[in-house]
């Protein structure tokens, strides 16, 4: 909450510079997995700038600890982006790196109203789709019994999955699959909540039955400050004073 | 917001004659998707429905355009209606035509109350609902794969996608197919969230809990009223004269 | 609203044996499609009761609309009711008339509050779940691709359609079987709401912000009724009279 | 409401230990499931944990009607307690037991405040996933045609269905099973309801709107107040006597 002010201008500053490189580890991310035939040069350069990204998220943790005041209390607060850039060092947490990106950055969009919650989850939504189906992609085309072979399939299966339609035309058979479908699942269920709530608070914000009692009571406090304003010039009338507000503390 | 009055009435004047023309031309696209044995004569009319309904829909948005004040604000601030106009003509977005003439419909009547936009949400999803069989049986029955083939399977499928069921018995194979269902799905949250919100606004609004409260108020005030009114009568008696309302401002 | 008082008590006093008979009603419905080896007789006795219960709800219009005041208005405001008695007589609508003894059931209750609203919800649902299982299961069992053949199917289906689950284990074939299909899921959308509301409307009642910032307004009021008592009292000693009520008007 | 003390006292103090049989509970119910090539000393010392935790359950039953302070009224308000612990005794409700212990630890946890009902339905959707995952594995797996052989199918069915996605690729065919199953269903709209009621309580309090008019009283309150005080003054100034706190009552 009390940020020293060096801290604060650094994530006003550094927020754009890293979500461009997010979107740049999106796309790292993205290129191998929907193109499998690339060449081992394309290859390698994703897997560069995936390191390249995670090495500036690093260091912006860094710096962020450094410009902290009380640093104990900051590892503490924010221990959820120290596990967003250590967990990826683990190898077969690789899949973790694209939602730290997407956690890492969200997290500087401080969420003050319904407008940018709401952003902010659709935002989540759309990153957990690409996310979801490239990364079920990945573990689901080397299955043997896998039936999700294809980027269309794979994108096709997480829109019925976060809608909880869920046909089962297509559906992860593998381990990681599978924990990545519930993933999905449980935002698709928070979507869900997210777009009735907002409805729900609209709604209500409209109705005008509690603002009539309300308009009500503020009629009937001017009424009444009427009333002893009235009352203050009969006083002064008694005294022969002029009535001003000199004597209002 | 500040509409020009000429504007106004326009709307208000050509409201049902366009409402009758969306209805003629969902009759016009549905002819040849359900009667695909249909003579090249009813083929070729319903396609002149179809252009002359969008014809009619352009020349109201140049009309509005005409009458707009500020025309610049008018095209930023209607580019949905804009899109609804000039996608259309783009060969391969025909099938969205009849999503344009819904919103253009649905545009005119102006969301104020909870009532109004139920009332639009349930004739979109009826609308929807219609397009959507409509649409992914005209994509689906000519697929090699495709198990949606008669009319019936089509809003059978239209209905299990919308309330997010999703048996799996039916379901689109085809890129275009999946897009549409993807739509479908959206469209059911979405309605699933007004039918939820509606209720709770409901619920909330006969709430007496807030209202005791409130009533506790109005009546602490009221009490301080006379309390107040019975001094100002005191102090009328100690200057002699009467109590009017003739010094309050 | 303003029902006549002969009617008020006519409703009272025929509620329990209404429900009574729309239980035996279940029964006799129930029977035929759960054994569909009974006995000719024990088949015939089912019909005989199901034709003595639509007798007694029709009798039960005649009677509500003998004493109804305005009669026009009675049949208009009441439409749901005459449906409900007129179009089992058809005989392909047969299936409606458990709904309708449902309908007729519970528009009785006079939903006024949140509780209220919550059993006639739950009690439709669980009325609506048998009726769609025995409806569906008599339509399915004897279509030759059909796939619920046994009540305990039906049951399943039921509950897998109603909370939108849809495994598609088993799903209806036939459009009968779909329409009241159909009708499950939206029941189920219904019931997803109520459940929401309910929950929303619980936890906003018990928020305690909003009732900060009130019970400030209320001590505010008392600490200025205070202040004016004590004017008063000021005024009083001036003029020398007592401080009392007497003058409140 | 008005426990005696010696009861509230009683219940606080067994909160954690009994909190503690529950997990040795589940951890007993869990091994002959997951492992059922376990050796007979294993299984055998299971169902000894079962029945001693059965035992501390009822034990702590029958201290809390000892310690009320009129029985029949306990007992009629805690027939849920009584049905946890006397419905296991019976062989084919043995299921129940966990589900039962879940209640009871539960039933503990006085539900107060939003935070303390999400936590506690948060808590029981984890519970109710592993028990309804061990209970189905353990009913389908003798199934000759059942498809949810191993725990990893068991669990991801488990979240298949609570979610309402239901693929159908893993369904319970048996009878018990599908019981366990539309309780799972129940539990999912449950979770679905709270999560959304939250965000919509969440929302609704945060709206500005209705704080708007709310501090628009208080300012009002607090101008009256302010011109009631210097009303004070000048009717103290006339009467020569200085303005203090030590008339008002």
């Amino acid at each position: 909450m009390k940020q020293p002010l060096a801290q604060v201008r650094w994530e006003r500053r550094t927020q754009r510079p890293l979500f461009a490189l997010a979107l740049a580890f999106a796309v790292a991310y993205a290129v191998p997995i929907v193109e499998p035939d690339a060449s081992h040069e394309v290859v390698s350069a994703c897997l560069a700038v995936e390191w390249v990204v995670w090495g500036a998220f690093a260091l912006d943790y860094v710096v962020r600890l450094a410009l902290a005041e009380r640093r104990g209390q900051f590892v503490r607060s924010h221990w959820l982006d120290l596990c967003a850039v250590v967990l990826p060092l683990v190898q077969p947490l690789r899949l973790l790196r694209l939602v730290a990106t997407l956690l890492l950055v969200g997290q500087r969009a401080r969420m003050a109203s319904q407008v940018r919650l709401t952003t902010y989850v659709a935002g989540s939504v759309v990153g957990l789709l690409m996310f979801g189906s490239l990364a079920v992609l990945s573990v689901e085309r080397d299955s043997p019994n896998g039936n999700i072979k294809t980027l269309g399939d794979a994108v096709w299966w997480s829109f019925t999955t976060m809608t909880t339609v869920g046909y089962g035309d297509h559906a992860p058979t593998t381990g990681v699959g599978r924990v990545l479908a519930v993933g999905l699942m449980l935002s698709g269920i928070a979507l869900l909540g997210v777009v009735t709530a907002n409805i729900a608070a609209w709604f209500i914000a409209r109705f005008e039955m509690d603002d009539v009692e309300e308009r009500r009571q503020t009629e009937a406090i001017r009424l009444l400050t009427e009333e002893v304003r009235a009352l203050r010039a009969e006083v002064a009338a008694l005294s022969g004073e002029p009535v001003g507000d000199e004597r209002v503390r």
